[in-house]
């Protein structure tokens, strides 16, 4: 299991990395800029999730490969974006939402937190990193914006699906590759369709 | 004690629950939205304190009803904003300001910290929750605008009673009666009588 | 050592106190939010390493002499700034960003974080309390605006150097001192000569 939670955690990082430095090359940043970017999306949900649980060291100060990876992936992609094809910009960071939101559910599930703090903590560890990063390129985040497409509540329903496996007793793999499914096909569906939540 | 302490943090965090979610609701956000503020709201003052002194995990990861309470409190408010007559809209966030500062002070009292920190973190207690949910409301937070009634000060006051009457050998209760109830009149009166500070 | 690191901490924690209320003063703020502003400027970096590293409870926590010095460090800039000539008005900024960065490099040390973890953490350290100071006075902060000079770059190069420094035996005194250096003179000649990072 641990392996499993260690290559969930490189992937979600490396998604998340390149999705930071993305958006920063949207907005015509330079490249300390769009580095400084990638950093705290592809760190700021599990350091979140990190403090909360009262694991530290954070996990990307006790495993230097972290920020090696964040470091490339960044790299690679502000100066290859122009070479992703447009539909393809947003994948990373659902990517980094679905996998994010499984990984603080399974933290929380192991110090035995009941199921409302751990989809909370799901919901907080995959949003966290895209808000900082929003915030940071000087945009309401997707989560607060109105007229927006589903983005938390994707998080919300994905990690429930986990929460749920887990309970029937399907074991912790499947249960994570069904859960970060369905955060992420939902996402790619509520951007594709515009989905939106009525105003109220 | 303990007991006293528990049911301060129910009050306090179902206050600021309705806080976040009646703000939310002014800005015309959408239910998933306002429960994001209220959740926010709700736990962001004793989170950063419980990081701050180092209690981890956090209070709300522990205790599980608090989760419940935020989101039945939320949801509530949320939908019933219209029948709350418009001068009881500020008086949630009062009390969530009052109960805060004197558990921030408290717990920070438990750990042997000096005059100056106590009520440092009352202060931070107090006035985070709101400080987010101002931000994330997209408007300058209360303790920053200027020609504001007066917010951080009334916690800092109040505070400043608390700690006084725990010196000169109060018990803890009537204390924390006296400390809060400090913080909540001085509120109102600053929102009554629009008490600002002079500009320098 | 610890003397050293205890010395570091307080010229730190007042250069950046300094910083703070200065910035706050130019903003026309009144003396409550410039303290708050100052408190946040002086301990956010550290706030931030420490939570990082989980060295709870916060170094501002144990030891109350911080905060006095803090409040009179912004209760006097506050009421001096007239007196101060213009171009000094960016090296408190300078100090704090500079000892703050080998601070945070040194702690990551302590625990056996790897050179990359080191570096990262000297800069989020070095650089935070100014990013908080900055949005605090609702301004997009030094690191992420265009055509801004030089800021968290030069942290990062005087940290590496004060990583090599140790790499290559100089004694933690010395290299604490070149590296610092390095941090303050770059950043003094990066806002003398309008030194950018040029654009994408």
């Amino acid at each position: 299991m641990e392996n499993i939670l260690l290559i969930l955690t490189y992937i979600a990082v490396t998604a998340s990395a390149v999705s930071g430095a993305l958006e920063a090359r949207k907005h015509e940043m330079d490249i300390v800029r769009a580095m400084t970017i990638a950093f705290v999306t592809a760190f700021g949900g599990g350091t979140m999730r990190d403090l909360l649980l009262g694991r530290t060291p954070i996990f990307w100060v006790v495993d230097p490969f972290l920020s090696v990876i964040t470091f490339f992936a960044a790299l690679i992609s502000f100066y290859w974006i122009d070479r992703i094809p447009k539909p393809l910009l947003n994948v990373p960071d659902a990517i980094g939402l679905a996998i994010f939101s499984i990984l603080g559910a399974t933290y929380a599930m192991q110090i035995d937190a009941s199921a409302i703090v751990i989809v909370l903590m799901g919901v907080i560890t995959g949003v966290f990193g895209g808000v900082l990063r929003d915030l940071m390129c000087n945009r309401i985040p997707k989560v607060f914006r109105q007229n927006t497409e589903l983005y938390a509540t994707c998080s919300f329903i994905g990690t429930w699906v986990f929460v749920i496996c887990i309970w029937i007793g399907i074991n912790s793999l499947a249960a994570s590759i069904l859960g970060a499914s369905t955060v992420f096909i939902l996402r790619l569906i509520a951007m594709r369709f515009k989905v939106t939540l009525p105003a109220p």
